[in-house]
């Protein structure tokens, strides 16, 4: 049965959302459709100025035998800047206060409408790069990796303090955990992780770097390469943003340490790590 | 300015996507797009057979002040078919056999596509149920707590062994680990779930119920009710789903424990458990 425009313009924007950064040739979507080539090379150039002006991502057609359409998932810097008010409002709650230095996140981190605003903000940085897989850090990083490897259209794996049963033979690396000053040790699954993969680190708090160390060695151990690593927040009491290790902070926040703890919350490096230019309208 | 129809059909699509169970009302779009009530009327019409014709789900058109347009994600019996089919030619791949009865399942644990297969299916069971939360055993469990949550627009809450200072305070319960043997501890942040919650629960691997016995205790505790839980995949060596413990499964494994493990999986009773009338063309 042939389909009218109105009703693939709406099965091929669910269609290609469902597939960040894959090829799909305009064949399929002709074949799919009953529809002529130069029909869908229409719809594609309507559906590529409205994701664009809603700030749904860009899409690409790339010309040729092996072409077709792509989609990279990405938000420009007015929307980021947004979000990242919208999480920034969300994080300055005094309540979220915890003894010895940390920050209740569960409520954030299980919350479908912030998991996406950080997975698009993360994936955005990183549109461009060729990444394999996500890596996080069992618990609470497993939802901000899972998010941002949907955008990415990537697996993600989890590292683990302690490796169980269901995870069949693993390989560990110690590291020093500066938040708990002492030694720990964390896992990942052999079979998780091929060698030679590019990996990407995402974690929800970052207080020292220690995990995201860890995460380096772990990766090294694998023969894979780490790409980048991202964290939801730092926490570093003179409020200055660690750069040095080459992370990435959505936020940094301060003032949990003293004996009257007053939260500081602070965007971290972000908006100058980001090339926003792919995702801008003003470039088309 | 003013917003072509084309351009409209495909910003209402990721629109309503992006806010599954959620009424919104039809000004809303009329002021978006600087268009009258009537045309954003027609497009609705457009965007809720498109939506069923391609199994994105069911677009309800509630009328009056407090009416709207409510998009509620599910799919067919059809879909469902094949996806339980993927996901069962996936399970049944016999290096998935651990040590002690268990299944390796991490790998597509951590696939998107996966995920958003099984978070559909979920979602289907439980389109027409009134849940406020869906909670789930750390570590596994999360990232279909997480898809499921996704579809059905709630939160959800974390349960684990032993809580970390990042929870602040918890309640706790003791449950009967059948597949362990012994009993074990699960704890629940405090401030994450609210009295009077409708909770679902969800878990990759159910092996005698005790998690699910454990995690309907717990929300007793939090004075909550235990609407429905779903698993992926039961362990039962006799091959017969376990009903009586009110759970569904999607999958039955079996022939994991013997000296010479064979693995079977089979069709839990997820089919017989759900009504997909809501999500058939046929019906409309």
């Amino acid at each position: 049965m042939k389909v009218r425009r109105s009703e693939r313009l709406i099965d091929i924007t669910n269609y290609l959302k469902a597939r960040p950064h894959e090829l799909v040739p305009l064949t399929f979507f002709a074949k799919k459709y009953q529809s002529a080539k130069s029909s869908i090379s229409e719809d594609i150039t309507i559906v590529k100025h409205a994701f664009l002006r809603n700030n749904i991502g860009l899409i690409q057609t790339l010309p040729g035998a092996g072409g077709g359409v792509l989609y990279t998932p990405g938000i420009n810097q007015a929307t980021a800047n947004n979000y990242l008010l919208d999480l920034q409002q969300q994080l300055a709650d005094p309540q979220r206060i915890l003894p010895g230095g940390y920050l209740y996140l569960s409520d954030m981190l299980g919350n479908s409408a912030v998991l996406k605003k950080i997975g698009r903000l993360i994936a955005t940085q990183y549109a461009k790069d060729n990444i394999d897989v996500v890596m996080t850090m069992a618990t609470k990083g497993i939802p901000i990796a899972q998010s941002v490897a949907s955008y990415l259209n990537v697996p993600f794996v989890i590292v683990r303090r302690e490796s169980k049963i269901t995870e069949g033979p693993t390989l560990s690396v110690h590291y020093a955990s500066e938040s708990a000053h002492h030694v720990e040790k964390m896992e990942l699954s052999k079979r998780s992780l091929l060698v030679n993969s590019h990996v990407l680190a995402v974690d929800d708090f970052m207080k020292g770097g220690g995990t995201i160390k860890g995460m380096t060695n772990l990766i090294q151990e694998f023969e894979s390469d780490l790409v980048g690593a991202t964290v939801l927040v730092e926490a570093k009491d003179d409020g200055n943003p660690t750069f040095d290790h080459g992370a990435t902070a959505l936020f940094n926040v301060s003032g949990l340490e003293e004996a009257q703890p007053e939260l500081q919350v602070n965007l971290g490096n972000y908006l100058e790590q980001v090339d926003f230019s792919l995702f801008e309208t003003t470039n088309y």
